[in-house]
């Protein structure tokens, strides 16, 4: 790879919450960035930085080394990369393009036969650690594609997360963060469930997690948003509709694969009650309310 | 607390897997054990090493400063405690009685109403870190009963684990045990779909298990169970059926409570399954084995 050219200058499109820190790390490493976002205004901290505007993804994409998306939904990623402004239709296409989007596992491996023509390598490299590990550049990030493209992009990787590992072909990564999806739904419905017995059987929830979270009861969930939840803290670190978005994503493919995944199932149908009591802009924690109306249905 | 008298005798009851773990600590520690254990093959390594034999939980509590017992079943706890040949019938009863078991919470309130008139103080101190934190003396003890009673315990505690909280009254450590069991169900489910998921995918499981453990997916379950499932290692670190009992437990009391736990039911119904497939003495963690095969009569 010693004879690849290094990557300087790069498309970012997307900046969320988890998209605007990690170009804002980027720019701190000392790459040019080409920048395209729906709302303009949430691209402006990065635009002040020293980051250049683009009109649409083929426009970021252009004449750069390699152009990286973190965007919504999947038919949002079809568009950046795919759609009649897309980074396919780049004048100068870059060497390297990388989806960091959690999305499908199989539109990752359309990407990246649809982007191989031009010259594009593909990678699909979506992220665990959200908000916090976006911020402290300490992402766990789940790749998949082929070798040599997964290397070229490894600076790039390095520059935001910790734990960065090559899962297999395109598609890998994304079937990689589905499992992290599925293990976060199901923990998050024993978190709940959990701090209800705790309180209905009048114990002091915080002491509770003091108990259980050092042992073999221990999760990033119950040490992290159990104590927002004894605090009612339903502010978003991961949208609640985002994760509805990523768990449909796991049952399909487990569907596909001929599986029946009775935790997952659980875990989806109670975040769509979530959605349905309209608290899809809340973060995940916000399943505590779901549960506790279905106690609450139980008993009346 | 200071006017009472130290406690250097020990009667101790029960020396199963964490039992005879926990009890060779207390010897270390330089107290005097007087032990009673169903089946006495198993105290003989704790008898050469200086415990005395008793024929009985109250000949093990005569004239002891504290008594303790780690048995299995709800049964064995009210026959230990308050049985024909129990630790209330002792001659000189024990200033202070310790049930160790996971058990019923409602039982823990019996045992102390029924001690307190012989002037034995009643603590329930069920533990989590399974067989590893007890050889380690690296538990979690979930406390419940009076200040005084419990202020008397720590030393013994303190030799045993490393995080000791008191949670209430009596029986509030048996609730906290059932806050910690229903968050081990839950992710548990999480972990085997996962792995299923995982392998069905054609991913490199434990590649997939260092992209997940690290961060918002992260659980004891999956960094220490989910390598032994990866390799059909399905020895028991804790034993099924012992799970069983602790979910029933739960199940009861959140029904008592008027509580309806969708997750908690769901971890029961599974590890149900799990002992119908024969799998009784195995580890927790042949979860797997009942979840492979729902998947597969899904298929067929």
């Amino acid at each position: 790879m010693t004879s690849e050219k290094q990557i300087r200058t790069i498309g970012w499109i997307g900046t969320g919450v988890m998209g605007a820190s990690m170009a804002a790390h980027l720019l701190d490493a000392g790459y040019s960035l080409r920048l395209y976002t729906r709302t303009r205004a949430r691209a402006e901290p990065l635009l002040e930085r020293g980051a250049t505007w683009a009109e649409s993804p083929a426009e970021a994409a252009d004449g750069t080394d390699a152009t990286i998306a973190i965007v919504g939904y999947p038919s949002d990623v079809r568009e950046t990369f795919l759609g009649d402004r897309g980074v396919l239709r780049a004048g100068r296409p870059p060497e390297l393009a990388i989806d960091m989007t959690t999305s499908e596992p199989s539109l990752a491996v359309e990407i990246a036969a649809a982007l191989k023509p031009r010259g594009i390598g593909s990678i699909d490299a979506p992220v665990s650690g959200g908000d916090i590990g976006a911020r402290n550049a300490a992402l766990s990030i789940m790749v998949g594609g082929a070798a040599g493209d997964v290397e070229r992009a490894m600076p790039i990787l390095r520059t935001l997360g910790t734990t960065i590992r090559h899962q297999g072909g395109p598609g890998a990564g994304q079937h990689t963060k589905m499992v992290n999806q599925i293990l976060i739904a199901t923990t998050m419905i024993g978190v709940c469930e959990g701090l209800i017995y705790a309180q209905r059987a009048r114990l002091d929830p915080l002491k509770v997690i003091e108990s259980v979270s050092t042992g073999a009861a221990g999760s990033w969930s119950i040490s992290n948003l159990g104590p927002r939840m004894v605090a009612r803290d339903f502010e978003p670190g991961f949208y609640v509709e985002h994760f509805i978005k990523d768990l449909g994503i796991a049952l399909e493919e487990a569907g596909r694969m001929g599986l029946d995944l009775p935790g997952l199932q659980l875990g989806y149908s109670l975040y769509e009650a979530v959605r349905e009591a309209g608290h899809d802009r809340k973060g995940t924690q916000a399943l505590l309310l779901a549960l506790e109306e279905l106690t609450l249905a139980e008993r009346s």
